[in-house]
């Protein structure tokens, strides 16, 4: 048994917010048996993933491990540590652990790619322990943004590990239950060899705060509203949906759900019981016959997300709801960097509406689900770990966690993707490294983040794109004239002419002065043309296009 | 005299920040002489301009009318109110006037375009007014966050008008010329008839701070640093860099500045005698020879842009220089929306170097150029005009200014892009909508930005490109198979089988069967490969390709 090692590896969340995927392992070097936290993803972006649906990590070293994985299991249902579950089953098939809100959303997403439901196994929260291999894992609930969000007790021959999950303490979630700083405080008693803890507001220099202090703003905001108020957030935030929807009913509105995801989180959060007296609510076609200032609209999209309700009633109307002057639209949400411009898109466009948009700048309307810089020491102070290692958070999240646990006089380990944390002995050690990445979801296919397609994709975009013919026939000679086709690219540039037309004619004449021995040679007529192409387009348009060249021979 | 009209109509501007172009006209309707108040650019994105160089406004409206402009008058050196000034030269051709240091500015642009300098006109500043057709322009000078900054006093006929430029209140903005309330209020006792005014950020609650605030901040906090310290802002911040540079040689530093932008502001700045004691600097050659803990850099690129300084040194090394555990990097500066994630992107490179980042959000190390929600309301009061048309905003800025004007008891006029406000009369009123838009610098030429083009790029990025090459002989059969190239998409699909052969063998069959009629329609066969190519794209990767096909028959 002295050979045996307990290591931390994560592949996904230890160098971004987003896509997070860790690995435990334990057991003798190379053979040690492993568990999964989380599978989520990440969102594309114009800029680097353009066309890509979503971002998961690179499992390949799990995938090469399949047989030695005892269970992945699901700390809570945000998509950055669901969504990846269903998109790679195929490759890791081991049993899924979830507690019941979180398996609901799980297999209605194994339910949609056609892989069977029970591979997600129902489990019950603490002091509930689930034995995957040499493995116990006990689910704690702890205070979030979605119910039913747990850390992890993770007992191992090693020693006790805890794996906090996304989380807050909040004393008074609305809905899910509160932090208990009792229960941890008991599993901490017997000692805690390692944390590894949610970085994401380590820059937030004040203590967090509750979910249910934002009842008495929200409702009074709603109650000096005049018009139509539509209030997004994330579909997921099930306390806050509540919240808003009971804030709602006593302002005397009706209240209407906009967009799937929404309709689909109340669905399972009711369907588990974790949501009750949730205020009834009417259809949008049941909306329109209701009066504005009767009305409360409750939509997805806080991100800006082009095709969600919210973007579409701030573009024009939705399932025939129309906003109008007077109207009030409140973000009871943060923007996440990176969506700005989407978000203050649809902000300008309420303002030609005449409607009043209300933000979280006041901080009265929206809360954080992560615990901040004092709430992190507290936890810190609660599980009084031998080692706390940062993870769910970029380089800077990460460095600054870890900066703070030493302030606090405690070891932590600034541990990113791909770097295995050997947490054996008493102190923590780099053992190794594992190449990790990052794979995309592009249409029904998965390929690699770095496998030139996206690459491509992008230079297509900066640079335009245009694809030569050129057929030669049985002795070399151009049957015709070369033929271009432009995508993406200026019609005319410095000579006034048609591109397309100086282009031809160059690459004409080229063809009709090549020597006998190029014109044998594909690779050699390809590269004269592309470079034809592209000392043209620089001359005439001031760009360098991407350039496809289809050579034909009659033969 | 009595027909005669004044009329005010924003062609860039009001609707966005950047890419300012305002309009004035006077005379007989339609046939009124004009003036142009500054002609800027915006930057493009990835999301929505993907390789365009600039964004610049659509001046057709002006083009048409180029016999009718007596004079353009440039408030600052911005780049929103400049940057477009030698690229419209060709197509207006107008005297140009600006203050020496905008002067300096806008000459180099000139010259970098072929253009001659000396349509470049110098101007002293209030109270000299510049004679142009029936408008009298002074340039006041007021503090900003550039040397020279300037409002304009227009004097026409039908009486005064002050265009505030961008500005702020500051009694010591350290280069440039204090705000003088005094000199607003002997402009604005003879009555104006309209302000027309900045509304950057009037949603910020509280008065602006000065830029004499900073420089204790900054002196403490390069005392304390014990590595190399590199600090950056905008480039045209000139008094921000004084400030930067002296307390770096307080603080026993050399002073390196890397960037040509930033040597060229700090030069033009020089010659113009804006900037008097500017502390002497190194060169980066030299730096790479002075201890760490003895230097200062001062570096381009605050809003993350990929070429600059600051990218470069986060991302490896710029000009021999590399930073490392211990060095400090000051975000002396705000980051604009859209540019978070450039920005993020660097302080995680920078994090992973060891570098300590300090950013804006203390509010110690930079303070905004523009005038706060109480300064306008100052503003207004000072120059206690008839009419106040807010400016320089997005559509959510010009409404909270249209809405704070009357909340003063005062008459606010939303007025966006396109919208002429006739200000002749008592009451203002949109006399007509002048059609306008974007205009992009394509490589080196200008395409409008509903020509299709960038659409194309746009559609290649999120969907890819197939190519498809047939050819047919005389009797209209194929002759060989039909040719494929892929350009952004995934190689193989659902079959396993590589896409490239699956969507071949597929058009293959279709021409082998396809009816004599269609085998002689050029259009009828392209629409029928395209159709197919997108359907077995879908089925097998599951998504629908942007499609070229290239018909060639040898007859």
């Amino acid at each position: 048994m002295s050979s045996d090692r307990l290591f931390y590896l994560p592949l996904g969340g230890a160098g971004e917010i987003g896509m997070n995927a860790y690995v435990y392992g334990y057991g003798p070097e190379d053979q040690e048996r492993l568990i999964v936290v989380d599978l989520g993803v990440s969102f594309p972006d114009m800029d680097s993933s353009p066309g890509v649906d979503l971002i998961l990590p690179d499992i390949a070293w799990l995938e090469d491990r399949k047989d030695r994985i005892d269970g992945v299991f699901i700390t809570h249902a945000h998509e950055d540590h669901i969504g990846a579950v269903a998109l790679t089953y195929d490759r890791l098939g081991a049993p899924i652990y979830a507690r019941p809100f979180t398996a609901n959303i799980a297999r209605r997403k194994m339910d949609e790619h056609g892989h069977p439901e029970d591979a997600i196994n129902v489990v019950a929260s603490w002091p509930d322990q689930i034995e995957a291999g040499p493995f116990s894992v006990g689910f704690v609930p702890i205070s979030h943004s979605i119910p039913e969000s747990a850390g992890l007790v993770i007992d191992t021959p090693a020693g006790r590990l805890v794996h906090s999950g996304d989380f807050k303490l909040d004393p008074t979630p609305i809905v899910g239950e509160p932090f208990d700083a009792d229960v941890w405080g008991q599993i901490a008693k017997s000692g805690v060899k390692a944390l590894v803890c949610d970085s994401t507001n380590v820059f937030s220099p004040n203590a967090g705060r509750s979910e249910v202090e934002l009842g008495p703003n929200i409702a009074e905001l709603f109650r000096e509203a005049s018009g139509m108020v539509v209030a997004t957030t994330f579909a997921s935030n099930v306390a806050r949906l509540k919240t808003l929807a009971e804030a709602g009913t006593a302002a005397g509105r009706s209240i209407c759900l906009l967009g799937r995801a929404m309709r689909r989180m109340i669905e399972a959060a009711v369907e588990e019981g974790v949501l009750k007296d949730f205020p009834s609510t009417v259809s949008p076609e049941d909306a329109k016959h209701i009066p504005r200032e009767n009305l409360l609209l409750l939509a997805t999209g806080s991100q800006g997300e082009r095709r969600a309700a919210s973007a579409q009633l701030a573009n024009g109307k939705y399932m025939g709801i129309e906003l109008t002057d007077g109207d009030m639209f409140l973000f009871s949400s943060k923007t996440i960097p990176g969506n700005e411009k989407s978000v203050i898109r649809i902000i300008n466009q309420l303002s030609e509406k005449g409607v009043d948009v209300v933000d979280d700048s006041s901080g009265l309307y929206h809360v954080s689900g992560h615990a901040n810089r004092p709430d992190l020491q507290r936890f810190h102070e609660v599980i009084d770990p031998q080692v706390i290692v940062p993870m769910h958070g970029e380089h800077r999240h990460l460095r600054a966690h870890t900066k703070l646990v030493e302030e606090g006089g405690r070891t932590g380990v600034l541990a990113v993707n791909g770097m295995m944390i050997d947490l054996t002995g008493n102190a923590p050690r780099v053992s190794g490294y594992v190449e990790t990445g990052r794979t995309y979801l592009d249409g029904s296919v998965q390929i690699g983040a770095l496998d030139g397609v996206v690459r491509n994709r992008i230079r297509m975009a900066l640079n335009g794109h245009v694809m030569v013919t050129a057929i030669l026939d049985e002795e070399d000679e151009p049957l015709g004239e070369p033929w271009c086709e432009l995508s993406g690219l200026p019609e005319t540039g410095r000579s006034n002419a048609a591109l397309v037309e100086v282009l031809e004619e160059d690459l004409s004449q080229f063809l009709g002065r090549a020597d006998a021995k190029t014109m044998r040679n594909d690779d050699a007529i390809e590269e004269a043309l592309r470079r034809i192409v592209r000392k043209t387009s620089q001359d005439e348009i001031g760009k360098k296009p991407e350039v496809t060249v289809v050579i034909s021979r009659l033969s």
